[in-house]
């Protein structure tokens, strides 16, 4: 199952298929537990979804409004804990396609540090008109090369 | 149904039962799409159910980690968004208890602008020892303080 | 001397001459050394000046942007550290005007915990045109105001 | 002039010498006017100094505090701005050691997109015993180090 990514892939990409992006986690992103603070979990989320956006639909979110005029707010997130992660730490997102609605994309994130799984969150975006603030199907051509990257990935699965 | 306060209240909480902790927005709290970005709501949450702790159990997460040796990580969140809100808006974060459980306290928050619901938020915390990184029973005193805030939250809901 | 804000005053804003604006250090302000993290000083000078100029310039650098399509972005900062401080504390920062120049605005910072200076800060912002990111003279109504401001700062401080 | 890491050296580190962290700027490290706002670029800052201090001292500063009980606090930043840098950029914070004193070390940052200069950062770091909040002088074998980065840092300009 062929996926050739359709927008730039960042150096911290470290995998296209699944989508995999590092980052070394900061001191920054502690706290007083001396661990990943859980607020900043949501911005590795966020940033590994704003990769996968640019990669995937050839746009991250600063490109869809400043080029498309569109949006893609988020309508729902969660996450689930399982396993402290530290400063100096590499943590991995690894980013799957849930599903890709009519206007909406769900994107399920698991976190790894050294392939053990620390976190998983989901991602509900909503595609929008962001002038009307309304929602908008998602463009067909960002459709196929999203269904491409779901293909892609299980394929791969399949083959692991 | 009474209600004291066992800890700090700090200037950013405007009324106790339920309690209300209000921020104003700012510059940084905004994105590209001008107006607040995804991850800061965690942020959000999670300063107000600090406050909260502080508030009702009688310590933050900070005196729980320095002062008692305890801690109360997530081990959930998640959070569904209504209505954006804006820098310079005045945010108040409504928490109320939603359960406290053995080892667990379950918050849900409620982010409103001049009224109006703009998001939802669910944090669920166990409570640790963090140096074992095990789950300990909640104190009796929390507990009781807690399930006290709840009553004065539930006679409060009636009366409206 | 008298000084009248022409913008909105925030429930933060606990005095408005010398413009000081509170706010409860926060769980997730703290990093692994269990006082507040370098980088969150710079948020809490920046939230202070933006409030400031909410209430002086009456925009803020949001309004600044959607309604009169001008920007404020900074052209140099700097902060020295003289005190930690801690999640739970509340934090004043007391801003001053230093300088309004043509087209910049020259902002002096003092961050106080009951009282005792913990950190001073400097912002410099050009006043520009975002559309031609061009300089552009600060309009007079504003500097008439920022003027109004520091005047009644020096009178105050006389009288102390 | 050899300089060989003494500590991890992250993914996001692109050159040992100068020592340059790569990062691609996020959706969230932007604001209303569509651009990195300020406060982000004392992050941006802090990761690439802290990931300096792992690959030069062999810990970074989560590792000062859990494994040697000494910090590293901020006492002076400061930073120019002189081109924006948007979402989507690849940004490139090359460190150098401008000074190690008896207990202090001052950090320079240059921030590149694409090879030009956006902004410059100054870090100065009091070494610190942190249980008694005193300074203490900076280990040899971490100076030494640190003026074996310089030297190869300067020999490099030197050839180029």
């Amino acid at each position: 199952m062929s996926f050739t990514p359709s927008g730039k892939v960042a150096h911290q990409v470290i995998r296209l298929v699944p989508f995999t992006f590092r980052r070394r986690v900061a001191w920054g992103d502690s706290d007083t537990a001396r661990m990943v603070y859980t607020g900043r979990f949501l911005d590795f989320v966020m940033d590994a979804c704003d990769a996968w956006w640019q990669a995937v639909a050839g746009h991250d979110w600063h490109a869809l409004h400043t080029r498309l005029d569109r949006g893609a707010p988020a309508v729902h997130v969660d996450m689930d804990f399982a396993r402290a992660v530290y400063p100096g730490d590499e943590l991995d997102c690894v980013v799957r396609l849930a599903k890709v609605g009519t206007s909406s994309v769900a994107l399920a994130v698991v976190g790894e540090v050294a392939g053990q799984a620390c976190f998983t969150g989901n991602l509900v975006s909503a595609f929008i008109d962001p002038q009307a603030m309304k929602s908008v199907p998602v463009p067909a051509e960002f459709r196929a090369q999203m269904e491409r990257y779901r293909a892609a990935c299980e394929a791969t699965t399949v083959q692991a």
